[in-house]
């Protein structure tokens, strides 16, 4: 499969109060999507209506990013949530980042887990039905991005929810199509130029070698750029760099 | 003036996590409106779900009750939050609210600040301006509960928010027209009976004795009754009785 | 093996802010040591002062209750902390409710962990090395309360510290040691009688049947009476006069 | 008044979770002393950890940073607190902070109140005596930083507290005694040459001007730095070699 556009999507609105996190005057202008921090793992009000004013005059698109309570760890350490809980708190991130989008004339594009809550999604049926369960009580026609082809994608659409296919350029992958563990070794790209090359193969529908020595074929319809790394805007320069090059343009979807 | 129709607004929803603050089940037949807390002075949004689901079974009519994020001090020290800040953090949590009661098929009638925001508000005009500039943004219909004749009242009103006038039954008032602090004699009616008398006085727009020793003549739209004493539930009763029997409906405005 | 004298060791200081959890007043003069929170699952500075200003009132033994800095979970929820902050994050809860015990002239007893830490340590012996290394690093002589027989036990002995051996009499037990699960039919024992039974059986080191049909001998040291539970001052008052009347002391260790 | 030797203070440790502040690795080998957060407006338990690990390995002298509960505002907005919590605060704060410098085998020299608590304590006597008995509850030998000559001061010593009389060179001070506020021109000094003259005038007795156009005499006992400014390391070095070649050694006291 080939597709001539694509979207880049790219975490942001990470810094905290008095505490900056990422380059987001940089990302923005190279990515058409981004997801901002919604005061659980990351952001507060304040933070949050500045990304958004930022997203705004930079014309990318907002897409919500939810996360577990736990600023401490960044939303990135495993929580025993249950569904029920998960469900709400969900619900209330996005309620608070649209309030705060749409006071600003802007729509909400999509919702983005964050960090842990996405990595146990792709395995806790329960945990990835409840938190899509909150992305259509919120707005039946508001997208979740998913790891293309997991089983957070089969349970998403199973809630009814109009998922978009997400690919990870800088990741390693897994043969299965799970993102390769961060200890094992391939499993962050960080030069740019081969990214850029993942991410323009990922895009046509190539095969992209696995670190276990296999070849996958993704089909995504976006394409996440971290933000946090010191690479991170040079990945995201190179890719959007390649993608044009090759006559994929890069816009939201 | 008379009235032949008025609101009972009480604070809820403000249990946290495993902690139960209220009673909010016996509170809420008594009342017409609730003003459920967003989490940032207490509230939760598992706690939150389960409060709008409780206003929705007994057919009270739901607020937001934003406050300032000091959990430890229930939204009652005052702080020293900028103007940007209380902007940003009062349309954060009515959002996260709005999710929450239109994720049950219900709509938002209005928003009461908590606390020692509420407080503050009757004394900073950049802080009453920036909440109700909040609450236009997010909703021009939205009206913002005030305390009648106040400056807060006029601050809203120079934002173009819609103002429901409150007044309080079971608090001593000052001469001019605000609230006695909470250290002088006479500044909470524990009374069941006194404080329903004063309902119904407020109501009829007669006069009041205020502690200083004066009369004040108060047109409420609403009557606000305190969730979170021991006597607040034989208080609601009271003052709806007494209402009801001197020929004035409770109903959410 | 029996026993002329035992601990019985209750949760305690489990209110935060406002929120009112626990009956300490009732629960303190009926066990001989309590674990105060510490400020990260429940507990506050101002909380902890009036908890060990009431335990040194009563005469009961004080022991820090470290838990993860998770409120609206109450430290009840899994989380995935890593060894280098489960030790700081123990250290610092120990320092601070050492700070409040020693300005009311009072020692510290022992460390016992809340929740989701102290089921974790059962089975990550990383995670239960890390926190008894912590225990150490404060003070050398301080004992940590561990589930007597368990890895916790064998990992907290192995960084060389003192341990003491702890029985629940309200909880079922599996033939292996462990806790049963709260789902399992039989793992929480609500009736004051049984829980007594068990309690000095336990003591006198006869073996209590377990839920998975087989008996079980423990050799405790201390015996756990939960705080949270609206038996629980039933359960206390049940057990310390079953001791005692089986001529086993109630004293802390 | 002159002095051989003066303490050179800095904040640090000002980091929270994932996110970094301050650059501590180039402050520390450039003064004699550190106030390290604990865990309150800034810093958490691991990030403490590295901060006393840094402080030992460059050989500074450590000290509590006590702050109000408000990590999304950094500390520095006032919070109405009464003297019972400010009290309890203090204690839980020096009590953490203490465990993690015992366990690396140091000991703690101070406390300085940090960002809105101590602009607080300067004009309220009743919150500078409660942070001072905690201080003094905490350890009798323990010196609290003070602004010299200020009631803070004062408030300290009816306390029975230690005191060290603090001075700023890179702020502008009024005719009085108290600092400029921000928002005063001049009450900012940004220059390194002239917060370093200013720092040997100050160490020798000599008058410096105030921004109200008058002279001042202070005798500080330790001379602030500040941490979070992007010109803090460049002033830092520039205070020290000035002292340095006036002969005056920077150690702490």
């Amino acid at each position: 499969m080939t597709s001539s556009a694509i979207d880049l999507n790219a975490d942001a609105g990470e810094s905290f109060g008095s505490w900056r996190m990422g380059r987001d005057e940089e990302l923005f202008p190279l990515v058409s999507s981004v997801n901002i921090a919604c005061g659980f793992h990351a952001g507060d009000p304040a933070t949050m209506v500045r990304a958004v004013r930022l997203a705004r005059s930079s014309g990318t698109a907002i897409g919500a990013h939810p996360g577990y309570p736990d600023r401490v760890g960044f939303g990135r350490r495993e929580l025993g949530i249950d569904a029920e809980q998960a469900h709400a708190d969900t619900l209330y991130q996005i309620g608070a980042i649209d309030a705060i989008v749409r006071a600003q004339g802007r729509a909400l594009q999509h919702v983005k887990p964050h960090g842990a809550l996405y990595l146990q999604m792709l395995r806790d049926e329960g945990l990835a039905r409840a938190v899509a369960a909150a992305v259509r009580a919120f707005d039946r026609q508001l997208p979740l991005l998913v790891l293309g082809g997991s089983q957070m994608q089969r349970a998403a659409e199973a809630e009814g929810v109009r998922t978009i296919r997400e690919a990870f350029p800088d990741r390693g992958y897994l043969a299965n199509g799970l993102l390769a563990p961060r200890s094992m070794s391939g499993s962050l790209i960080r030069d740019p130029a081969r990214a850029a090359a993942r991410a323009v193969a990922m895009t046509r529908g190539e095969p992209v070698a696995t670190v276990d020595g296999r070849e996958l074929v993704l089909e995504p319809q976006t394409l996440c750029i971290h933000g946090d790394t010191p690479e991170s805007v040079e990945i995201a320069r190179a890719v959007r760099l390649a993608l044009e090059s090759a006559g994929v343009a890069v816009r939201a979807f």
